[in-house]
């Protein structure tokens, strides 16, 4: 049986928070101790994040990326419930959740752990850092034109990409953003990230994988309007010959899984489908 | 032999300028009477392309394309002369053009005619119309998350596309953006027209070619940032639900082609290799 | 009302010869001439496809292009049952074809014209010609290794492709094989046609779109073995430097359609989900 | 300074044959006991392999493949020699061997070692076995239609493609077929694999990157001719109904390599350029 769980809903979606006060009133009947806090509340994270059993996300993709983000520094698993459809990230939908509580009280689930991306970028005068689960992407900014992105693959010089964008994304991003621009699907554990440009021009757009010890740095080489955009969020203007980055984290997102360990591959089956 | 020609150049580029004046000497000592202008002015630009029997635009393909759609109304050709190197609207290079400037003095040129598409767009109380010879885009903001865009065909409605933006390309724009998004290449002076989408999620990315007659009108079913935009520029904000309605249009771009009428399939086995 | 109707059904698939026998019945009884016959038996074809108001195909999509093939030296429109699913050549299924049969009867339909491509092949001495409704490959042969092939558009030299084929495909044929190679979906009464590399090695593998007046030369330049099938069928063993001829035919196939004239799109919105 | 090399050339090509004489002379007036013989043929191969500091492979791609093969069980080094052009494989042009003999003849060369696959394969009563370098393909015969393949992943079903093929490729055949096919680029050294659908109908055709544990079995699951092929070669034809199981290799290809660590990030933007 857990001791300790925090449920964190989507502050935005009634039915976020319903199914948390729900779940919140099932655990605590069985003596868990629960933490219910706003998963949107960067503030409050990192506490309620902190010395837990176990994290539950209720929203979508984008509040599970979020508390998976805040909750790796402790190691503390997360288990996402997407009030949508089951995704690659989500483990439980409303319905399962109700028919799985038992299940999740007694800690009967496994731990899925997958790389993240440290983010560097140098801009203003300051030094900005940021952790993707997804994707760092260096792209175009509101105007739809190709922007020129030289790229570094540890010390040397790799290809300078003329695209809207070039993504550096994890085995959990290949889901996302990198499979709509075109990219394979990587393995949910493994230790490789890949580069996948965006619409690319003139050459042939292939997403390249590289070992995870790669450092990649990418270079606007370009004056116009570009942007730093973490996990499809927090996007940052760049400047021309800006240069940011990316390194595999020494954290994991943790995310409990209640399912078969091949879960994945039949998630994906039915998606390519 | 030519009677009145318009030479306009890129403000930006010296070169342009100095290839611009050094033709213009040269087409003038055969009396020709020649206009010279800045080919990015758009309040010269109907003035110098009326009544003319050619006119030579100078630049990079921005400028060209600025001055073919100017030139349109007139239906007067336009020579493309790019400073980099040949694309598929540029008919001559600098070099090319030293050696040819006789037979352009004598009008040796066919004249290539591609269509382009006219946009309108509602937004902010008012009404607002576009020609573009390459292609019309809905996309997304500076954000790179994608963005819903509902179509239609005729009054039919089509697929809702969820990705970075759709493109309704012509002919033209077949060898720019649309080429980047994956989609096909059509033959110059093709009457059809075709939608691309970029990076599209969750569904087979491919173009669709429509008849030329067909009306497609693009919705922007998101709230999430998006710009329209005609041929890579003018970007204009779209409000949620906005709409925009794209045909094709009764101009069409006159382009004057000094070599083989095959010119463009070897200029495109040379790109596609 | 119609006086006379061909139904022609798939010989190894019982269900759809009770079908022709069920809808033959059904017009009969309406005084309406009917035959019925195999329709793979290439001897009865153009018998039984000549001098009728319509011909009825039941059985999978090679069925319909069999039927559709023999139909067009006559003119007569040819309308398609899959005993499986509607797809884009099949108008109907078993279930619809029961509701629909009093507006078969009464000739409720309009008839959509497609292209055709000639191939005409010297081999071994002979002449082979053939009429394809989907597309002509020429391809690599059981080893699974890339063949090169030259083409040529009317008498201009285009590229030489290395892949595992080259297909010149129509309309028709876009939502077919070409579809799976990459290629672009061509709106069904387009009078263009395309080439579409499978598997292209070393260059951007995109279709191009061709006018159809265009005469499409492949020629076989390497040693390896390789067909040449029409319709995904009928293939014939290529030898090098083979040269293969492929123009828009003079033959339509006509389609009879019970449906709105903007199906296609619907259908087309359906299969790219 | 080496002690003992394997001289191997293409049988067919005379330049290989001169090459190697000219090698063999140079690296024997060093006092190093050289072997010459031919790379195809599979009866000298495991003898003149065998106790050696290192075999050099004079040909195109498939005579290094054939070697490296031959070399593996034996862990020495294949220096590739490619009378064309450097590839991915081949370290050395002629004229860039004549430079550097010296280096080879001192062993001045780093080794990559890159994973293969075992496949097996019960047909017609018997057991075939055998191993891939680049990769296995279980793909269509000579008849230009799609094929229906049958995949589980360690013992859980995965998806069923209708394509002209299923690749399993490695990393080093991630530049090869795969590439053709739309895969994406695996960095040399990964042990990880993957599949890649060749034309696929009707699904999203990415390719899915997998675990090096995982064992892949490709059933087929349709009556149409199809072969089984090993490194483009090989081939097989499979029944109804057939098994091919597809394993990482306990051995391990080595690739002498005189060149910097990240030459192959440099061959690669030259080649996707």
């Amino acid at each position: 049986m857990l001791s300790t769980v925090t449920i964190l809903y989507h502050p935005l979606r009634p039915r976020a928070r319903e199914e948390a006060a729900w779940l919140g009133d099932v655990l605590a009947r069985k003596h868990i101790d629960v933490t219910l806090g706003d998963g949107w509340d960067e503030n409050i994270l990192p506490d309620v994040c902190c010395d837990r059993d176990l994290i539950i996300a209720l929203g979508g993709d984008g509040t599970i990326i979020r508390v998976a983000r805040a909750a790796a520094p402790f190691g503390v698993p997360v288990l996402g419930v997407n009030l949508g459809r089951v995704g690659f990230l989500a483990e439980l939908t409303p319905d399962t959740l109700h028919q799985q509580s038992d299940e999740i009280a007694l800690g009967k689930f496994w731990i899925e752990r997958r790389i993240m991306l440290d983010v560097e970028y140098h801009g203003s005068g300051a030094l900005h850092r940021g952790t993707a689960l997804n994707e760092v992407a260096v792209a175009r900014g509101a105007a739809p034109r190709a922007i020129h992105v030289r790229t570094v693959l540890d010390e040397d010089p790799f290809m300078t990409f003329t695209a809207d964008g070039v993504l550096v994304a994890t085995a959990t991003g290949s889901t996302a953003y990198s499979l709509a621009a075109g990219g394979p699907i990587l393995y949910p554990e493994s230790e490789d990230f890949m580069l996948t440009p965006v619409a690319p021009h003139l050459h042939i757009g292939r997403s390249v994988i590289v070992p995870g010890e790669t450092v990649v740095t990418l270079c606007l080489a370009t004056d116009r309007p570009a942007v730093l955009s973490i996990d499809g969020g927090e996007e940052m203007a760049l400047q021309p010959e800006d240069i940011v980055t990316v390194r595999k984290s020494a954290l994991r997102a943790s995310l409990a899984r209640l399912g078969p360990r091949k879960y994945f591959y039949t998630a994906l089956a039915d998606r390519l489908k």
